[in-house]
């Protein structure tokens, strides 16, 4: 836990420079524009401690996977999301002396993230260790108007000096994953060359061929007017710079800038990389810094414009939930279906910045909420991409007749993962793939959807279910053995209530939508058929009795579905009970202990009751919520979202609010000594999940939007947008509660139990007592 | 499965040399003495595959551990037998040319290992790629007379050739374990010596800090005549050598004779290694290869005397026993109760060459049978002095007040093994070290070891259980949670019948030991008392309760015991119907599959019947073992000999027979394709358990010796032999029972059900029909 950042509503600020922080200062003042990112690292050379980050969206190496003890099905490799060249490259010598803020005295240190505009500014003065004073103000952007440039604004002031002063502007190519499982770098230089200011490189990743094209054009001015000397080029292994040498008198202000363009070869060709590089860096250069900046913030204002959030009377609750919003809207554009949110995005690389359920549990109602429809769809066609090495992936593990398991880690559909009791146990992500089908269809209601793409992936997820399934002649019914629920403190359980609930519920989900695919599009269902060589009556056949003999652990007693068999053999000691030196559990207790201790980490039981709201009526969501959240610890950033939504549902208000807090800043105020490792991006989403659905109290049953917001006691308002089918409401909540929407077309919806119709433009005011 | 070795009474041989064989070769012709041991690697320089092991008892290192995902509670080294100094070389080159059986053309190959006294042979005619053709002869043992000597005479002769030979007799300490977690070398080279013929060096162990001391005294004879000229002295980094050079005319022959001395800290002051290595060599060079063979071949001669089996009309079978009884002697002699058997004993280096269950669960029976008391006694003394550790290691996990749990895997007491599943939920391991100490007592009548040793253990042991087991409001009983029984294809079960019947019975035998040390031993038990703070009253009525509460797994309709909570929820399907291209199962299914089918590795409930058996009626173990042995896959080496065993007692001698079969010839056979990482020494005492105790029909209950013999169809006869409390009888059965009693003094025994007294060299001869 930490507390040095400023609270301000539409900026991130730190004032003073303790080297302690920056790695944690590095994963916060991140920038991303979906198809590249990186973490603050600063331009200037420090040999301090931090963590360098620049990744390029779907680029990625397969890491020889490593375990102490192989498991047959382990997969061969990790693939992760590659540390890429790093382009930010300015140092500074005055005088032969580097500036270094590990060996400076550095006074006046601000680091500012403006989040309404994504502009990241930094100044400080340097004292050298030759007593030389340097000011310096440096301003960078990674465009999400022309999402190859990125921008660099660097100024020095001399403050009592005249000196010799050299500037290297460069991009360094040999750079590596701090994880990488064998100390191994990942890429190769392909090509390189300098001209004067103008310096490119192309760097090949080893075994996957991915393609980077770096280029910089670097501009120096002294005292407001361009250097004319040509720059001394400088080249060496996987790096390329231009090296500007100036006279620097005390008072003289020299400006540096950098237009950088950063290519992949999933946008750009092979082989095209020099020209592309070359255009882009002309136009920006040509643009020049604010015009480019201009762009920049008008796309960002359009962002913001449909996914705000504003918290009248708790600045610090205000920061945190714009600060979420922000690293979402960076890490994830929805541009390019091969692309997926990392659960660190573009903040660093633990857990390879790939793929994991996440997405569709967690992330995929924040983008549904606040981006256009094709943004969702992008999630969902990723997987569907993927259904074939699902297929695959399944055989793998024996399964047959196109039964489909998507991996519990991936880039490229294949799994990386190399737990067992993850890898192979955690089959509920395959739940969480069918349910966000459902989901989106839902909430957007493009049934369209199904056809074929939402079939083919539930065809597959029902054949794993039916497979995966086998009956119990002791129990005279199907139960599935050996899973690990949501709970990652239990494994190899049998029957986790979550897991056959996933299965039963994507049986029937499967079962109507053929029905409508039946319906709607008998000729392509015909089609469907062949290729699947689905065989619609036997297999069904088999669903339907699934669906009815499928069992459940229940206790009758306090009438409850039980997480797992046996749940009810473990001591039942409230979290609240437990010593405070002994949590969290994870850091303190050795596995077995936490395996068979009754603690749960996550929503498990209460994500079925979750995403099952209209199954379960409040009482006994109620008895769910009581049994189970006084035993869980909440250990994954994952879990309080869930819990608050919940709880809001069963009248408990303050329990909701207290849950929300737990997330809104977890990474602001580094409340897992963690942020230094990256971002909690995918919990970001669960942080505006529990806003818009706990507090918003937004839901979308069969079509129909429902909205039943209340307003924690401390905050004086709040609003936030919701785009839903065409309409874009904002919803204000304060001493009364406004409604208004900003689009054409008429919206219902159902508001605190009553019908509502808005049309455009119409706000609708409702008072508090209405509720 | 290979079958490239003769079939012979009291040889092992290999015939021909194929190179695809060697590594399988170097583990079954490997030689030890209890101190040290060695693969069966060549004199001469191999360039081919090869796996070059020399090791030297309870000399280890902590390799740091190398894991895939790290669990709270993992130990941070694994301690592993080291890969020691390389002594048996002796480098051939002939005009310059290297003599390597990798390049030369071999004929009349032929490697014998003579297992009545231990001799290695080789010889073989070499033509080298000149066409120079030589003539090659290799003896060695390690002597079992005097464990730091090691002889090796080396007889060379040209068949077509006049030509200046070299000869390089060194030692090199540049070795390093194939296994080593991150390829670090272990050894640091601390002093070194050559004189002449006599070459020394000195090595340690970087961390544990342990000294190895080789001393070499080479010999070399032209046409019988020993050279005279002194040879060259060689010295490299952790390299020492002599060189000797001749000329060699056709027909001549020259013999290397080479005196080795290894010693190690354990035995030798850090400091003397010089002067004991010195020592050793001068006096075994003045008694000679013939003298010193001699001692050796007459030290195995009085082993064999108390332990071989004889098996007539069986070739195959009597190889195949003696080979493992061989080993067997090779890796322990119990002259140090700091040394332990390790799975691979001296043959190689997987498994860390460590401490697992097996010693307590399958070793100690052999060594009770065959060896002096002190042998056992040491074993178990092993763990009373790691004591300290497991109750350290105990605390690691969360457990109190003196509670111990014994490590998984262990050199020096502490953890090494790395596996939650294993290191921390298979603490059945913890019962094993209980029911040995029960099981040597009953065997020896030794009741002393209990005070203080056997209770101090079985006190931590028994504080263990109690704090491990919980109460289930549910089951209204004690449970077990979160384990992994003997049977590792099952982890993280609840209630494994096999755990909490260890719990159980040791607890109730701790109640037994200390009432009989309060009678038998009053004032050191109230020294016991303060030593450990045992509150007997209140811990031994704890005890009370969870032994008349503990909840064990049972099927009413079977009337069986149940491997554990929900094993009936599974799909039984036999072992014999699954298709023969799917096992093994750990080399053709997922983990996650083998974890939810029934199948079993090895005897799992099935153990507990083997141990408790007076408990269990035949009908009730024959209901068992037709329960679980049709699922039973036998996929450790550990699991044929209990199956074996329990078929005997049931009547189901074919069964018994065929059990036995699966073992006996493991090695020889290399029948899991997997003898070229070495032997699987503990399975070879589980052979001899097996023959003993099914064939033999061997028990001790109560002190009393019972014998129910019966003979496999194929065979003539056998003969075993043990010993039992100072009588040493030898069973022989063919048309006719003679049982022989060796020693002085009466021994009775109860055989096929009926009792008799054997007075000294008593033979008592039994009609088979009176079985």
């Amino acid at each position: 836990m930490k507390n040095y950042i400023i609270h301000c509503d539409w900026k991130v600020i730190e004032e003073g420079f303790d080297p302690k922080n920056n790695r944690v200062s590095e994963s916060l003042f991140s920038l991303g524009n979906g198809h590249t990112g990186q973490r603050a690292n600063f331009e200037e050379k420090y040999s301090g401690d931090s963590l360098q980050g620049n990744y390029l969206a779907g680029v990625y190496y397969p890491d020889k996977t490593r375990v102490g003890w192989w498991k047959n099905g382990y997969p061969e490799y990790f693939a992760k999301v590659l540390n890429a060249a790093n382009w930010i490259g300015i140092h500074i010598q005055v005088d032969g002396e580097e500036l270094d803020l590990a060996t400076a005295q550095v006074d006046e240190f601000k680091r500012e993230l403006d989040m309404h505009s994504a502009l990241l500014t930094r100044s400080f003065v340097a004292s050298l260790p030759s007593g030389k004073k340097l000011e310096v103000e440096a301003k960078r952007f990674l465009s999400m108007k022309n999402q190859e440039i990125g921008v660099i604004r660097y100024q020095l002031k001399s403050l009592n000096f005249s000196a010799p002063l050299t500037v290297t502007s460069f991009i360094d190519g040999d750079v590596m994953n701090e994880d990488s499982n064998y100390d191994e770098k990942f890429w190769v230089e392909l090509e390189k060359e300098v001209e004067g200011a103008n310096a490119f490189l192309c760097m090949e990743t080893k075994k996957t061929g991915f393609h980077s094209g770096n280029r910089q054009l670097t501009r120096v001015l002294l005292n407001g007017k361009e250097q004319l000397d040509q720059p001394e080029a400088l080249q060496k292994e996987k790096f390329v710079g231009s090296v500007f040498h100036s006279q620097f008198q005390e008072g003289d202000t020299l400006v540096v800038e950098k237009y950088a363009a950063i290519c992949s070869s999933l946008q750009t060709p092979k082989g095209k990389m020099k020209a592309r590089t070359q255009k882009l860096v002309e136009e920006a250069s040509a643009k020049g810094f604010e015009q480019l900046y201009q762009e920049h913030s008008k796309a960002w204002e359009l962002r913001w414009e449909t996914s705000d959030i504003e918290i009248k009377g708790d600045r610090a609750a205000q920061q945190g939930i714009r600060f979420n919003i922000f690293h979402l809207m960076q890490t994830y554009t929805g541009d390019d279906e091969r692309l997926n949110i990392g659960p660190k995005g573009f903040t660093g690389e633990k857990y390879g910045g790939v793929t994991y359920w996440d997405t569709e549990a967690y992330c995929l109602p924040f983008f549904l909420g606040t981006a256009p429809e094709r943004v969702a769809k992008n999630l969902l066609m990723y997987r569907y991409k993927h259904l074939g090495r699902a297929i695959e992936n399944a055989e793998k593990l024996g399964f047959k007749n196109g039964a489909a398991l998507y991996p519990m880690v991936t880039i490229n559909g294949e799994e990386c993962h190399n737990e067992w009791e993850i890898t192979f146990e955690e089959i509920h992500r395959n739940g969480a793939i069918a349910y966000a089908i459902y989901n989106y269809i839902n909430y957007t209601g493009d049934r369209q959807y199904l056809a074929p793409y939402g079939f083919e992936v539930l065809l597959g997820i029902s054949r794993f279910w039916a497979q995966r399934v086998n009956w119990s002649e002791e129990k005279q019914a199907y139960v599935i053995l050996g899973v690990t629920g949501p709970n990652e403190y239990e494994n190899n359980v049998n029957n986790n209530f979550h897991t056959n609930k996933m299965a039963v519920w994507t049986l029937k989900y499967t079962l109507d939508v053929i029905a409508y695919i039946k319906r709607e599009h008998p000729y392509l269902f015909e089609e469907l058929i062949q290729k699947w060589k689905f065989n619609e009556l036997q297999e069904t056949d088999h669903w339907k009795e699934i669906i009815e003999k499928m069992y459940f652990p229940y206790d009758a007693k306090r009438e409850i579905f039980l997480q797992q068999d046996g749940f009810l053999d473990k001591e039942l000691i409230p979290v609240d009970l437990l010593p405070e030196d002994e949590y969290p559990i994870n850091q303190n207790w050795s596995w077995d202990r936490i395996l068979r201790s009754c603690y749960i980490k996550q929503a498990d039981t209460l994500q079925s009751l979750y995403w099952f709201q209209d199954e379960y009526d409040q009482e006994s969501v109620k008895r769910h919520f009581d049994f189970y959240e006084p035993i869980t610890v909440h250990e994954s950033s994952l879990s309080p979202c869930v819990h608050s939504i919940l709880a809001s549902r069963i009248g408990r208000e303050d329990k909701a609010y207290e849950f929300y807090l737990r997330t809104a800043r977890l990474d602001l105020d580094d409340y897992n000594n963690d942020t230094e490792d990256g971002l909690h991006i995918t919990s970001m989403a669960g942080t505006w999940m529990s806003f818009v659905e706990a507090f918003g109290g937004m839901r979308v049953k069969n079509g129909q939007l429902m909205l039943d917001p209340f307003i924690p006691k401390s905050w004086e308002s709040y609003s936030f947008k919701i785009s839903f089918r065409g309409s874009h409401l904002e919803i204000q909540m304060g001493e009364e509660l406004k409604i208004i929407n900003h689009n054409p077309g008429m919206v219902s919806a159902i508001i605190w139990g009553k019908n509502y119709e808005l049309q455009e433009k119409q706000e609708l005011i409702l008072n508090r007592e209405e509720k």
